[in-house]
């Protein structure tokens, strides 16, 4: 049973360390971004609605890439293959 | 039942690190936002509705990756999967 | 016992490294939206409420995930799943 | 079956460190461009449509790069040739 | 008793670097806020008094992560509860 | 069989590691020539199609080394010469 | 007694690093404050009370995070109740 | 056979390693001389064949690097004298 | 006697490592405040005593923290309570 | 036969580590250097040859670390003296 | 004598460590100072004499840092209580 | 002949260690010289001949330091002193 | 004699490792310092003497800590203490 | 004879990291300093033999300290006092 442990020790590792490093990209550049947005929504305040549109469409895909490692870590938590195969190798 | 040890140990860092190290993109990113919509209010401040609501919608959507963590680590504590299976294997 | 010591010595380096790491981010960016209100208001004395406002939601919302690194540390100092599983284990 | 589990935990780690690390540059990436188009947008709002289309093109090239991330992912995690190939070996 | 010397070990390594990592951020952010603040009175004598309450509230807000290190320090120190639980069951 | 484990693992790893940090560089890249363009076409709209295409063209050339990356991990993953030898030497 | 040994090692190693890293972000936060502060005197020579006042505040919020780490490094050195209660134990 | 075990893993790692270490330099590289291209040609729209043939030129020579690790790799994967030399030794 | 050798190497490894890692912070920050204050003398001379004064101040609260350090670099090589216990109950 | 292999692996290893490394800087300078002469070349049309001139022997020059890499990393793969002798050593 | 061996050892790779990482911090903070006190003197060279001055006093307070570390170091080379205690123990 | 062996292993890693990082510097400093040479070309026309004289000096100055590097490499591999007092003492 | 041999390859490593860390800090702040000087020249040519003046002063100064680090090589190659101890307690 | 291995490994990897290091810092110092007298040059023409004489010190005093080390790792391979001691002490 030692390999369950070591499936199990590497999920959940593995799910807390991929969101982890995955939220810092996402946030710095929607950071970034949401801040291009205001500074230059006072400085045209009539194009807001275009701004605001490129803003979400901007921010919905830098948010893909977090969402990716979220995916990828609830895969690894509560639909991981080599654990469901480890536990019907091991007759569990 | 030293597999559960090393089960408990991994959760109990990993949930740690998780949060330690997913809130740093999302304060920078969040502070970079903030600033730039504080900078965008003193410049313009009659826009001061239409970027205090821009602001809350970006920071609602940087806070969502440290929520993630949040979210993720919470479960590694609270809803662990491994741990439990771990726990029935071993019969407590 | 050696298991309950494993638990014990990597819940206390955990909390510790939890609250340190998760100092830096927050910290830094509640520097930099901080000092962009200053500076805002020095420009901009009028706006000042709505600056301050601005700041404190700001402030708030960046010290959250300050907050969620001390409440995941007093969590594994104080109430601790594992440990108590563990203990319950070892009828202590 | 010691070997099932090595590649197993291989798998998995490698599996949430790819999608992690494979989202800081991508995001970063966007988040530059996507402040520049919104910056130039403010600017030159007449040519909102050529920026727009440029941005979306250029976001689109970028996030392939996660794009490549997230499916070598998804192949270790669900059609990894290795784990086949160990599986069969091993009989089961 | 070598479990106690593991505990304390990591006790009195944990709280100093704890403390030691969780002054960099909060030194830096109070750092930036302060020469925010100075130069901003510098260039508006008159906000002196509204700009210096901002700069204090900003200050004990970034203190704050400062101070959730020093308290977990402090608590690993003094009143750590896996050392008190090691103890009891040594018999010391 | 261990041999074929050990390189199955190495194969996995280098696999994800490889569009992984093969995704940083180009990413940055590409984000920063395409916030170039943006603010160029936004600077002087009539040489679009010029900038457009000294874009596409730079685009290609840097997202070549991603697709370099991508498709040494194709190789290690589908078409693996090593793997191919070991498993004829195992007799597989 | 090689129990008192690795305390008095790692309280030796730890007091020595929690004032030599405690010192990088303070001496960087009060060079920047300093700095600010200076310059802001050159250019408001009217205001140099008020920015004086200002800056010996901030000093000493910033020189705070210092004093923690020296604090703590001073009781891991003369006052380390876990090294007490080692003795203690070995009745020494 | 240990020996082709080790080598084979040698060879896969460090081929994926070399073209993603070495994709890095180039891209960012490519990614600044493109930028500063697009530019150029929106500042001076005439001089533009003479940018492009500078820039076509710069990043042949700039990918020229990339391309040296990607013939490494490939020489490492296809045509590796070392694993030859060994295969041959091995009487394979 | 293994263990005065630890103790004393481990002091000597910590004193050196401590004024080394000590003198980083405080030569930038000084750095910085003296350029501050000589860029601020050549602009305003006649404000020279207040801005001498002022940096003096500065550059001893700055000094302080590299002082911190180098009094437990001291203390751990000349007055180190540890070595002293120790020599005592090795018979020393 | 172990000692051959394990130059084998370390002459692998070095070579691709070799021109990875190796491209960063080149990479790095060369666009530099470009982005420069671009740049300069739209601002003094008439300086063109000049421009190019310097700039190729420029590259050049930068290009030659890159190829002192490529130069040693071709020596230690087809041309490695401790190869060969420790093949002739081993008789092969 | 092993222990003599582990203290002399630990002594030259600290003297040295000590040293090196010693100037890092003062000769860029000194390079700061005097590019700044340089640019002075040419922006006003009717208060060369003030500017000097400031410049001696600062460099001398930045090489301090300096300094400390090199008089860890000849003391931990030439007058170490550790290595005098062990030799006297030795009876050398 | 082991010893042999980690004798030519260490001269083959060093070798390529030795220029890959010693052309990051040379590389990165050549490239800021080329780019301010070809920045005041562009500026001063007339000023060329100096301009390219001075460049050049600088280069070669540069390059010295990266040749130093070529040259330690092919010492290490073609005239290696200790390889061949090693190999005299093995009597090959 | 092993002792011996240890001493010896931690006085080459580490004297190797001094002079080589040691040259980052000095070099880098003696081209700051240089840089501004010459800049301060082409501005103001009259004040050139005393330039060259403050400049060679605190190249000198800056030195220094260059210089440091190369004594301490030179006594850890030529002067070793320890080394001499060393010798003597073996015979030799 | 392993002693003597050990020492000729150490040397040679020493030598090479020595250089290798030792040219980051002196190559970018001596880019920016010649960057900078190019500018000034282009600047200033009548002030071009200063500028040189200026810029060929910096530059000598400079690559001093990327002499120092060619100087060590010259010494460590070609008149290592410990080599020569360790070879006299084998009867080589």
């Amino acid at each position: 049973m030692t390999e369950l442990a070591i499936i199990a020790a590497i999920s959940i590792f593995t799910a807390g360390l991929t969101v982890a490093i995955g939220s810092i990209g996402p946030a710095l550049g929607e950071g970034r971004a949401a801040a291009a947005a205001i500074a230059a929504i006072a400085q045209q305040p009539d194009a807001a609605p275009t701004l605001s549109r490129t803003l979400f469409v901007s921010l919905a895909m830098i948010e893909s890439t977090a969402i990716y490692c979220f995916v990828v870590a609830m895969i690894i938590i509560f639909a991981n293959p080599f654990w469901d195969a480890m536990q019907a190798a091991a007759g569990v």
